[in-house]
């Protein structure tokens, strides 16, 4: 397909512009893909804010997005399974496929990932079009549309937390935030059948919305201290606590909050490296600290969970961007945040 | 409590016969529980009809029955946690408690467990009272009434043959076999959201009920080939097949409707230990082949995912016999197979 | 047996004092042990040096000593297995037996759990003899002597660090710390077929000790700065760190060390809870932080190692006292760290 | 390099000849090696003897030998990490990379896999040089000749194994047949830490080798019955079965050896696929029952542990041919199995 595509690029701290590239050639193996619906992720907005995300500093013009669902446009050489008009989610990254971490399966630490939207890796898909390779383009079920395509990017963290940490029937779980990750880990662990779930947040729309999709008490951290909360049940903690808030206050809050055996993931990033965490706390229950990198090998049945219609993927989108408004999309998301749970940007 | 209660005895094959003992009296640390329900397990049926079942043989009178549930009458000296009118389930098996594998949390394995019903073990309770030690009972919450505290044995099984399984949301499974340990193990699967499940029985009313607790597809096995089926599957079979039926027909299957990487739970046990397995079919795809020995650690969570409603156990059952008429009802049970699904009786 | 025995109690800071017990009668269950070899322990120390231990503090006097090794003197009703005469190896905990942690074979973290030397827990054995129950002691094979067997509880701590760790053939570890547990640790990886082991510490003869039990190689950290060295391994870090200094310097460096997805596992115990950790180094490379308390189900297997001679255990002990001499032996031991890697008391 | 290479082919049942063919030139990301040593597997032997393995029939003639060590030749384009003259182990089998299974790390199960000498994937290594992916192959450390080089390959096979059966220190085994695969299993076993090796076979001169390599006792099934044997050890059998011997008297008999909670790993391959197992002893242990094809990531581990002399490989060696009586030297390993342990040929 020969012509002309529009781009957003970040080109600083709050600023994006419209650019013009030409639409690329899938090279063998891969796919040309015509964007339908693309998430904003938290990390889009620390980029945009901060014109960097931690050690991640762009040298030149960036673009952002990573949450792609769209359609198939064309098919390049050696490709099989695939045809034009198929509609898909890509997962952004693209490992090198033959170093140590990539034949273990750990691909999401291969030190060579291409990761979309990251300085000197990949472009992100703020653009109409993107070519990407096949074997980490995913086919749709008839039932599951592009916008929960896009979705299935920070869903498929919700189920490396959740596997990570072993969640199984019976148990009880802390989710530490309920911005978009924390809302699908509360999904998933429900799809996973564990049902007393308690949300923490501090904003009341996120609070909701976590009672909405699944968790059994959603508790106001300006109103009901956790620590003392969970000091009630049985053990005196539970047995699993995510943080999916990236904050310093919670992710030293965390091991407090395990009972004996518990396990701790550890799914925000903080700005900062170094936090205090109470280790004697956790020594003394013998609890797991366990973090994520992304994720790795969970889109395939992230869709199948969401077609078979046991993750309500898209009750988390609260507001839909046209691409045209992309760019004041973006800033809207960044001054809204307490508004905003998760914005779609639709092509 | 002072008094005799009604107990029936299996006294042979096709022979059970109503007696009188003395109400036992709570030891230390132990319950005297009246029953309320107690369910009518297969093993129950063999050892009726055969007078035996596999290598145990009773020397004297066996009094079957081992699911329980029921109300606390009397709490014996130095148990705490308990009271007069608590509602519970009893897991029937007393292991010893010291020696290596209940240090382990294998307690299933303990080589000097007594279990109900089981020769020189100890007595089944179709009786009116039993005692027990308290830390194998387990209170029910209000929403759960004693006839789902008497299943919660059965769906223990399941709950260890889900677990043992490692079954995680996206995969797809084989349910081998829909009676009563068939049809718990479908909604243990659901409950842990794998949805892409298929039950195999020859008997009608069992694969309506498969498919009404959850089976994605029911197959008759008189109509439908499962081999053929499964490879028409992606990968030419699937995650995880269970053997729940104990016949060697199946047995012999399950190793060939795996994919690559693929395992199988023997739920069921066969009258001949030896059976025929296709080995080179579970060696090309790096299967496993694992068997279970009744369940363990499971009560808590069982009891709880059936109070918070993901598990619909009520809908097993088909036949509700009065303890008066517990004798008639074994023998209607026996020569009624096709017919009931689950049976329990009544106090 | 009757009569009376030597006891000897800390009744505070730097306070041990000669007292004198009634020999105790061992119950049901019990053994009554005559102690030959007692191994002293950091928190022995702490408890001598400070009159307590973190949040355990003594109303009372209390005795010291919880690595026992000795025979045994007479056998209590009920035991089987077990004869006046046997060498043992005593693990000095001893949980509840019924309550749900034990039930699941974590015993070691049983709420109930009554430890030798903790207050209101149970004696420790610097005393001529104790009583414990026989489902705790372990008889120790003719190549294995007491004093080995009393070194079985340091020894079962590597075990369980390794075991946690996961420790496998091929990787790469740092142990942090080369006191009596960071050696056992080093010896327990080597046994497992790890060979790749880099020990720090900063005295002398702990790093000369740890090349002689298996270290590949020893580092004092006044010379070398692990965290570059590690940048220079494949991967840029090892797979396995095992901190067990208890110190804030090396828990906070731990999580640095670490490979993408390496572990750390956390054995020693800070004086404060609150430590500051590299949280996002830990997370940018997925690595997880585990923790242990104690050991669980690891006598049998540190015995037969022992026995097996793939442990030369024994190379540990630097300094034997008298039990004469013990009070004037752990002010020793308190006095002079650097020089004692690790004291036995002979009795 | 230009020119011809030596080859010798299999054309049928009890056939080989020696043909030409041009040296290969390597591709994008793939190296030339000159071979100097390749193992002589189980597997050659049988296509040799019978022109066919199973379902594996080759339509035309076949290059046998698939464990290589040799030596890199040419360097092919984009190839960073290797360069002429290195010695080097090759893993033989390439997977597609880009496959679920080959996502996942389970490389070795990849349904488009191209493993040397199996008909229609790629030629074996009986020919003076090869061309193979760079990341398959493996750098060997100073100390590790090219014949050890070359013995990885069954060594990985006995890695995988014991990693399969999660071999832990102070389990017990048996290991019943000791070829080739049976010694590196105990080998391996022996590395991890685990002294109590039973080794069954029938052939003394093997059973010597057990004995030299690890095992604690080497039985004579011809004077010993195993089963027997075990029902004396503590439980009444062992933790670790492992079947090496591909025999159906030994796979049926291997669920009888395991004690309570133990595993069997079945490694060697039946001719025939359905085997008589002895399933009901199996479930009343609740053991496992794995399989293994072939081994996937662990060259690396092997040949640190073969460098840093945790591993005794050579010792296996019983007959060294020379590449120019390859096809004798096949002969007379197919005509004196008993006599032959392990064969290489030097190049």
């Amino acid at each position: 397909m020969e012509g002309k595509m529009k781009v957003a690029v970040m080109t600083g701290a709050r600023q994006m512009e419209w650019t013009e590239k030409d639409i690329p050639k899938p090279g063998k193996g891969e796919l040309l893909v015509k964007l339908e619906y693309v998430g904003v992720c938290g990390s889009d907005l620390h980029f945009y804010e901060a014109g960097r995300l931690g050690n991640w500093v762009p040298d030149g013009p960036l673009v952002l997005g990573h949450e792609p669902g769209g359609v198939v446009e064309e098919v390049g050489p050696e490709v099989t399974g695939f045809k034009k008009g198929d509609r898909i989610a890509i997962e952004p990254g693209v490992p090198c496929g033959t170093c140590d971490m990539c034949r273990k399966g750990l691909y999401n630490l291969c030190p060579d990932m291409s990761f979309m939207a990251i300085p000197n890796e990949r472009d992100g898909v703020f653009s109409e079009y993107c070519v990407h390779p096949a074997n980490m383009c995913f086919k749709l079920p008839d039932n599951v549309d592009t916008m929960e395509g896009a979705l299935i990017e920070p869903l498929a963290v919700g189920f490396h937390a959740a596997k990570v940490a072993e969640a199984e029937i019976g148990q009880s779980a802390v989710v530490l935030g309920c911005g978009c990750i924390g809302l699908v880990t509360i999904m998933v662990l429900k799809a996973r059948g564990i049902e007393e779930i308690y949300a923490v947040d501090m904003i009341g729309k996120r609070l909701e919305k976590a009672k909405e999709v699944g968790a059994k008490e959603a508790f106001n951290a300006k109103d009901v201290n956790i620590e003392e909360f969970v000091r009630t049940l049985p053990g005196g903690g539970v047995d699993l606590v995510f943080e999916t808030a990236g904050a310093e206050f919670t992710t030293r809050q965390s091991a407090k909050l395990i009972k004996n055996g518990g396990r701790v993931v550890l799914v925000g990033m903080c700005a900062e490296p170094e936090i205090v965490v109470d280790i004697g706390s956790l020594s003394a229950k013998e609890g797991d600290l366990k973090t994520i990198f992304r994720y790795r090998n969970l889109y395939p049945a992230a869709i199948k969970a969401v077609s078979e219609g046991t993750i309500p993927l898209k009750s988390i989108v609260s507001h839909i961007f046209e691409f045209k408004d992309v760019i004041e999309g973006v800033a809207y998301n960044v001054d809204n945040k307490s508004d905003v749970i998760k914005a779609v940007v639709k092509y």
